[in-house]
């Protein structure tokens, strides 16, 4: 079976490397949000890339999820002691990678081949592809006006109002060469769990992925997790939102693209609900706190996806 | 005494954070040469000026000379895993001082602007002035072509043969502000014991800047001992340039300017030679092996000076 996984940051490489584990990698494209790139320091920074690769290639730090393991804060240090712009944390080793991804973007080369000799470099066999290798910043727009994602998101830590999200330029941006074959070539299409609002929703804004996608099976498995988010501010943008946080408002979120959806026990409550939609639910522990957790997921993801492509009437036994 | 010293990166630098220590900082003036600025991975690497600035904080590596103490290398390591460009070794807290320095020139700081505050941020008392806010790269002119310095310092390790050098748009640059008015109000200009060809020429080259110095003494202290330039190509450059590297060199290429020329004891043979083209010179040790050799020799240098300012007649005892 072919997979197209579409991923933000921590969650989604979480899911991302399960499925690695979990399946033969040359079936494997993972489709990486890039609306949180930004410059800084006069750097190309692509957290969420970073994050999906350092996770695959066993180089994240295991406490944060983000950044590398085994990191130094000497730089950063250097910065701070000058009175200088430190609030965007940037270890010594991820760094480096954000150096030579500079120098090369600076040359003219691809993001997308940038982060495919990358992964070679760090022996990851998946294909990663960033959504685009043009820019498209999500704006997120708050009662304090417009702020570029990271403005909002670490600067701000998330404290703004959010009431709209912009893609902005993406009706003139085109998904990286390959994700389009990749998504006409693929059995399914899993959206990790991811921030809807400002991961995946980047991703399917690309011109030509939602009609891409159209005839594929899509399961998405829910970030929401008994109301929470198990990381960053979804649950807190869906209430400012006006929208209950739950993996109901994430299945409804998704509810023009789905077929099947992954959801944790805790909300079982929901089943029928997301049943009665005509996307079939799969209640199971969503939560990955180990490497075995991830892995343990996606097989179960996938055997649910084998069963969503078996012809109706055989599969739902 | 008011002073104003030019220097490059190691012996200038030395030779600067002797004058430090010897005099009134509110007396010094330090102009830094910036013509081995260059970019590199997106970030704006100023060599001299972070030489010279470490050395004056007590930052500097003691053995390279060059870089920071207590130095860690991860970033570049990182690097180098992705198999990208690592001629040129950045450690991870001098690192922080370039990303830090290329935000503010991003957003239009002035590069003297950003080295006064840094310099207060490091506890630098003396006035360091990097020698121009515009930009006059060194191109070395080699049998290989032309070179960008660090290109033919670093990348090509100087092996390439000299037989020019060009300053890049020195015509169109300004001097920093504030360096023709020290130089109008100093009682003497130092050339610290740096490359004569690549870190002092490309300072002397500066709309203005001789024509502020023609009156006033001018004393050099050679970068060359016993043939051989202490660190870097000077050396090397005189031999590919058809000149004997000597001491003796390098007081007939500053001939215009120089009052006073200080020298090593194992030159001492130059001395009549130096004194026959009215040339004061003071033959001492110049190697300075440690901090309290700076200081001795600055304040050798300094009383020097102030001999050569007492009328003539009374001072040459």
């Amino acid at each position: 079976m072919k997979v197209v996984a579409l991923a933000g940051g921590v969650g989604g490489a979480k899911l991302a490397h399960g499925l690695a584990l979990a399946m033969p990698s040359e079936n494997l494209t993972i489709v990486v949000n890039t609306g949180d790139d930004f410059e800084h320091f006069g750097l190309k920074i692509s957290p969420d890339l970073d994050t999906v690769c350092y996770t695959l290639a066993g180089l994240a730090n295991p406490e944060t999820g983000w950044g590398r393991v085994d990191e130094s804060w000497n730089a950063m240090d250097s910065v701070s002691q000058l009175g200088g712009a430190n609030w965007f944390n940037l270890g010594d080793r991820d760094l480096g990678t954000h150096l030579e991804r500079t120098r090369r973007l600076n040359l003219g080369h691809s993001l997308s081949q940038i982060t495919t000799d990358f992964c070679e470099a760090w022996g990851i066999a998946a294909k990663v592809l960033p959504m685009s290798d043009d820019t498209v910043p999500t704006i997120v727009i708050t009662d304090e006006g417009e702020l570029p994602f990271q403005e909002y998101f670490v600067a701000r830590r998330c404290e703004p109002q959010v009431s709209a999200f912009r893609f902005e330029g993406v009706e003139q941006a085109a998904p990286v060469p390959g994700i389009l074959e990749a998504i006409e070539a693929t059995d399914v299409v899993i959206f990790c769990p991811s921030n809807p609002w400002v991961s995946i929703d980047p991703i399917l804004a690309l011109p030509g992925l939602r009609k891409a996608m159209a005839d594929k099976p899509v399961v998405a498995v829910s970030p929401i997790i008994g109301g929470q988010a198990v990381k960053g501010p979804a649950a807190k943008m869906y209430t400012e939102l006006g929208i209950e946080p739950s993996a109901l408002a994430v299945a409804q979120h998704y509810q023009n693209e789905l077929s099947g959806f992954v959801f944790d026990s805790v909300d079982e409550r929901y089943y029928s609900e997301i049943e009665s939609t005509d996307i079939q639910p799969l209640v199971t522990n969503t939560l990955m706190k180990s490497v075995e957790d991830r892995q343990h997921l996606a097989e179960e993801v996938l055997r649910f996806c084998e069963e969503l492509l078996i012809p109706s009437g055989v599969g739902s036994g």
